[in-house]
């Protein structure tokens, strides 16, 4: 199968694209670089030092004889360029991770909003349009978001995508409606998601593309089975207030032995996915296509684990012996939610999830203990606050972490991980 | 109060910034003429022969003594100025008419998509991150479309804005939900109305913007109590293929003596609204904003009158005599939709809606026969074809225009008239 993966050199894109290379897909990568010109403008760069793109693909042809194509192409902006391309490489298949992929990065300033809009609905823009202009019959595979669901349901459960509902007729009757889950987005970042739901479903409809939308927890890890075949091939890893997720972002803290810090009550419930399992999921997207426009947008929910960022932080603070502190909250969101999502397409059809296991953490805590002297600490604290005039995040309280307790620790992500995959309402 | 009207310049902005400078609003004129250059690219120009901005606010000036500022400025890309603009003019009230508003424009090609998508997006964007740096508590009046709703809803009845839902609970409890009626649009156009939908919604709840959102449905006529003052205020009329829309279309086919063109089956239903009765529309929403943000955003429905385009050609062919052709549908869309919107927000507020009497058909019958030298006959066809497979549109059918019968026509449009507002549904 031939992939073009767009955004290919980020921390999500990266990792997938030689994940399809190594399992014989023929990919192509496009990125425009964007990604590493904001770390210049924040000041940050990845924890790990990641090669240039060129490099990579260079080190990855060495070791695989495996040759990936990179073109350095704006997909906001290179419209002819895009067709051109799609013509030439004739993919069966385009991944778009082409987007600025931060909530706080988002919210930092009304420019960073205007950009975010600008770029991330330009690119899905031009990505459609050059399928339709094509010709050809191009399967799109999308990330998407958990926070399109705004992380609210009356009805507790979030499906994947589509929600049931009932509407009462002028007579009373209830009558039936299967629509598009109602978007509830939490920042501009997230927004743009529900944008682009709204582009594929219109595409899909009128232009009769096969598109797979995948809504995708919060990513944490760093390296797979790929990067780490390497140092030349080795991740990104972002753990600044703006890029870094919460989950890497307690592990780093934890490494450096510094608190780890808790906004706001900690009792917003996410959902996680580790990175290798990103690019498993992909792969599981690539090979299940619609098989026809008319099935309308495939969407799954990828994600295999939810935790509350409290708990999450209790976990990491007993395995770690790292202390928590709580803070004020910088951002717009709920205090508390409860968070039950199905992920049963993905279990289906055989992913066998990576779960916040010690193998995992130790591998994150050990690659941030070998690059800590890159560490920026004062990049660590969030540094957007979603409206300028709440107050600078302050401390709250203090809670010194409990004595580390393994087997105590190992009960609960077991317990946690089989009630997701022993449920069909798959609670994570 | 002061109010800056984005968009000024065009078919809606012009009528609407004179009459509420004429109700005594200190109004302020914001527009980039976008809308002049694409009759340029078109190669259509207004029927009518509209003045530049400078030279129509001049004569507005002479014939009232009020004066309209006017900044030429690009809300999807001039930030900055627009930011110093609102702390300047310290407006009560942001009415966004800054839109590419033609669904066939829209779909014309992949390069028309994507700058709809930029230049729509990108202004709602602008417009409401300038709101919330300004720090002032300004109401955003916005127009939207009845084709947010895409003339689908099992109930029946399209509600203002918002639908009220029952989702069933783990435990099959039907539990209720108000939710944005779920978006389905027709072009990109209409996407990108139910795109900005979701950016309100965001702005509404995360920044505390006081927002109304006029779905508006299709608007006829040319001429408004203050672009009739003088011909120097004239309105533009646009009749071709990309921006005349069909009522409008219809009656300047019926002037010219040629033939008025039904595509399709003619049986879609869509909504109506003079443009008088636009700018009025905008005044009661001006007067009656919400009272703070936690109300959310208010949506109205800005309709007057349903037809189907088959009884609208009907109804013109009987009172002018002009014969009717039935082509294939250069769209993708239902060929039959019934139509019931409520308006009752509008009518509860005073609106008495402007119907298709023959007075306002005269009227505009009589600005196309003044200015048929100007008519770009060749320009009124389609130009625009949703899909490029479709056929070029085709004669299917002929049917031959009846008498003339203004006893019966009117009765009809009384008829559907009184079942308008007496029915607190709002069938129209």
């Amino acid at each position: 199968m031939r992939v073009i993966v767009a955004g290919g050199d980020g921390f999500c894109g990266w990792p997938t694209a030689l994940h399809l290379s190594r399992r014989g897909y023929h990919v192509v990568l496009v990125d425009n670089l964007y990604r590493r010109k904001i770390d210049q403008e924040l000041g940050v760069p990845s924890l790990t030092p990641i090669l240039s793109i060129e490099e990579r693909l260079k080190a990855w042809e060495e070791l695989t004889g495996k040759v990936i194509p990179f073109y350095n192409m704006d997909l906001s902006t290179d419209y002819d360029e895009f067709v051109e391309l799609i013509k030439r490489e004739k993919p069966d298949a385009i991944v778009d991770f082409a987007k600025i992929r931060s909530a706080p990065y988002s919210m930092k300033t009304s420019k960073h909003k205007i950009e975010t809009v600008r770029n991330n609905l330009g690119s899905a823009q031009v990505i459609l349009a050059a399928i339709v202009d094509s010709g050809m019959d191009i399967h799109l595979v999308h990330l998407g978001t958990m926070g399109v669901y705004g992380y609210a349901c009356p009805a507790g459960v979030i499906p994947e995508g589509y929600l049931d509902i009932f509407v009462k007729s002028p007579t009373d009757e209830l009558l039936p409606w299967k629509i598009l889950y109602p978007a509830s987005p939490g920042s501009v970042y997230h927004l743009t998601k529900c944008q682009e739901a709204l582009m594929f479903q219109f595409y899909n409809k009128c232009h009769k593309i096969r598109i797979t939308d995948l809504h995708q927890g919060i990513v944490w890890g760093t390296n797979t089975a790929e990067t780490t075949m390497d140092e030349r091939l080795i991740n990104r890893f972002d753990y600044d207030g703006d890029y870094g997720t919460v989950l890497n972002r307690f592990l780093v803290q934890a490494a450096l032995d510094i608190d780890l810090t808790v906004y706001g009550t900690g009792g917003q419930k996410r959902a996680f996915i580790h990175v290798q399992d990103t690019a498993r999921c992909i792969e599981i997207a690539l090979q299940d296509p619609p098989k026809s426009p008319e099935e309308g947008v495939k969407i799954f929910n990828q994600v295999t684990e939810a935790y509350e960022v409290a708990e999450l932080a209790e976990l990491i603070s007993r395995f770690t012996g790292a202390s928590i502190a709580y803070l004020s909250n910088p951002r717009v969101e709920a205090a508390q939610n409860d968070l039950v999502v199905i992920n049963q397409q993905f279990l289906d059809r055989g992913l066998k999830p990576i779960t916040l296991e010690e193998g995992l953490m130790e591998e994150v805590l050990s690659v941030v203990k070998k690059y800590k002297e890159r560490v920026v600490t004062s990049a660590i604290p969030p540094s957007t606050k979603w409206r300028k005039e709440l107050p600078e995040p302050v401390k709250l309280t203090e809670k010194k972490a409990e004595i580390v307790d393994k087997d105590l620790h190992l009960t609960e992500l077991k317990h946690n991980h089989e009630t997701l995959i022993s449920n069909k309402h798959a609670v994570c």
